[in-house]
């Protein structure tokens, strides 16, 4: 088993057109050719950070032991904002301090802390010596990441952070009036509509407002609704979503990622 | 040569955008993580058996030995349908039994019934132990494939099944008025139309009929027709294509996957 | 280190839905299980034989030694084009004979001639046994890129070249009246323009015409500039590029790939 390095996991805004994931392919082969590179995701919506940190919550239940993950959504790139690794649970995480590490980062500031060390990346002997100030996915955190996986003890990629930068939960927000008020995080290739609303957060007996339209069908599976009704059920990942079977809810209710969603008791 | 395990390839409709071939590439490393995984499409139509299917016939002749294909275009998941795995000269096969793996499964009801195993996935201990619903790529596709690749006996996965699903075989169907009917099964990225059609079965002189058009003009390769000219060939998996040289056909014919095409003499 | 075979990179037109980079990468784990193999993109617009150069230029810092690079942009695949094998300070560079190897073979047939070892690919072992007339990528420059991979001299592939196809150097041309003149040849998934024109040759002062526009806020990386504002700047490999702060500048010009790109001082 340990013929190989563990697997680095890339999860970014830059598509797969560019060449931008194949240059950190490139940066990782060199310096860690033994480690395998799975691509998670390069489709987050350009600069949606926030969508990048739900898709590696719903990420953790499935990464190995050992699993280096580096996340680029990085609107940000080339300021004063700092370059983050997290070690968890004997997997490391990398990527900018703009809150895409947010679902690792979770309770390190209250009562579990240490349970998770993050560290600023400053260390120069372990970047790319020409670093440029608009691809440090190339130049800082691939790197960091192929030596992580190498064996390189994260502290020594630089000092101790205390505040890194945290988005809000990604859940329902109960509004004080028996609803509880999402937003649609992700829209996949099918046209369903994931939401920040976890399904264990619903009520007994509830229906959903989004797009102008209540949506009170509740199914296990896509192929228990009518073939073009709408439905909502918990997804793959524990989060509510809208569906339509063997249909695309996106197009049904002219949805774009952001919009509102609104769940109350009936 | 064995320091690797088997390649395992994927065939999915997942497309490229989402976390679900990237979940699925993270629960095979976990469980093979010496099995190269190689991304064989998740380019297939939204809920397209038939196109996968297509993919995986003309997959067939560049397979590896032992290699490991997980197939899943899957509108029935969550269903009663069951989940498959084939045995077949070394190679196996995982998918759900809606037709997907027709192209391994033809003749196995007929004389020569024998020469590959099947098998429903049943074994509780080699799928994830929360399986959900809407995702037996994640849940049961990828560890079966991911068990098969580290050398499991695919006939631990559960007991024999006689009577999979099958789809038509792919090719043109002969009208009785001296036609051959097909249909358009994929566009690929440059507008080329791949039809159902098998070189092989086109007539001696022939013209093809398709989106309001007449077709006289084959060639042998894309560079013999004059720029903008409909042709027609045998592409490189075999089977009859319609083509513009440096143009897109799809766009000059307005033509989408499943429509009509007709061969007839000349 | 020596585990693994050396890293085979796919540079291609073929775009992610069809299953031809897959048929690559099936063929190349047949011939050598033990080479990684990375997607550096498949993203080229169909027949841009240039885009490709510059792509596989912009790559040559990161590549790593012994790397096997494997470039089809083959608008001419099946015709009396040859196919090449291209042996650069101990890496490898397959791919037809139309230019798209232009950046490893500048510079061979003037002083530095014998830096670069250029061979045309005829040796009928080391391709598919049923070579088509329309998918080299499969059976011809995948079977080379994986046997060089295993380590393969690339002088058995076949005869020496003395007159590769070359394109013109990606540039800016003086106009001989104080302009630099350049076209876009890249347009990423942000919408930025990269262009052929070097961030080394830009004048002390200068701005950029380009879609109608006079863009002269230069700037070091994106979040320096105003949100929506135009701007240009040195890109992470180089070259001049046109960008919007998280917008797009192509929209924002109605801008697309080829059109041209003028730098005038100030």
């Amino acid at each position: 088993m340990d013929v190989l390095a563990p697997p680095i996991f890339l999860l970014t805004d830059f598509g797969e057109r560019d060449h931008y994931a194949g240059h950190m392919k490139a940066v990782i082969a060199a310096i860690a050719p033994l480690a395998p590179v799975i691509d998670l995701s390069h489709g987050i919506e350009p600069y949606a950070v926030d969508e990048a940190a739900w898709m590696l919550e719903i990420t953790l239940p499935v990464l190995p032991e050992r699993a280096v993950v580096i996340a680029v959504v990085d609107p940000g790139v080339g300021t004063s904002r700092r370059a983050l690794v997290v070690c968890r649970e004997g997997r490391h995480f990398v990527g900018p301090d703009n809150g895409v590490l947010t679902p690792i980062l979770r309770g390190t500031r209250a009562d579990d802390e240490g349970e998770c060390d993050v560290r600023e990346i400053t260390a120069p002997q372990f970047r790319r010596a020409t670093a440029c100030n608009t691809f440090h996915g190339r130049d800082i955190f691939a790197p960091a990441g192929a030596y992580l996986a190498t064996g390189l003890d994260h502290q020594r990629l630089g000092p101790p952070v205390s505040d890194p930068v945290l988005l809000p939960p990604c859940r329902g927000e109960p509004n004080g009036f028996g609803r509880l008020l999402g937003r649609v995080i992700h829209i996949d290739r099918y046209g369903n509509l994931i939401t920040t609303i976890r399904a264990s957060q619903l009520f007994p007996r509830f229906a959903i407002d989004a797009g102008g339209r209540e949506i009170d069908v509740h199914v296990r599976t896509f192929a228990e609704a009518p073939p073009g009704a709408l439905f909502c059920h918990a997804d793959s990942s524990g989060f509510v979503a809208i569906a339509v079977n063997q249909g695309s809810a996106a197009a049904l209710l002219g949805a774009r990622r952001g919009d509102p969603v609104v769940v109350h008791a009936r």
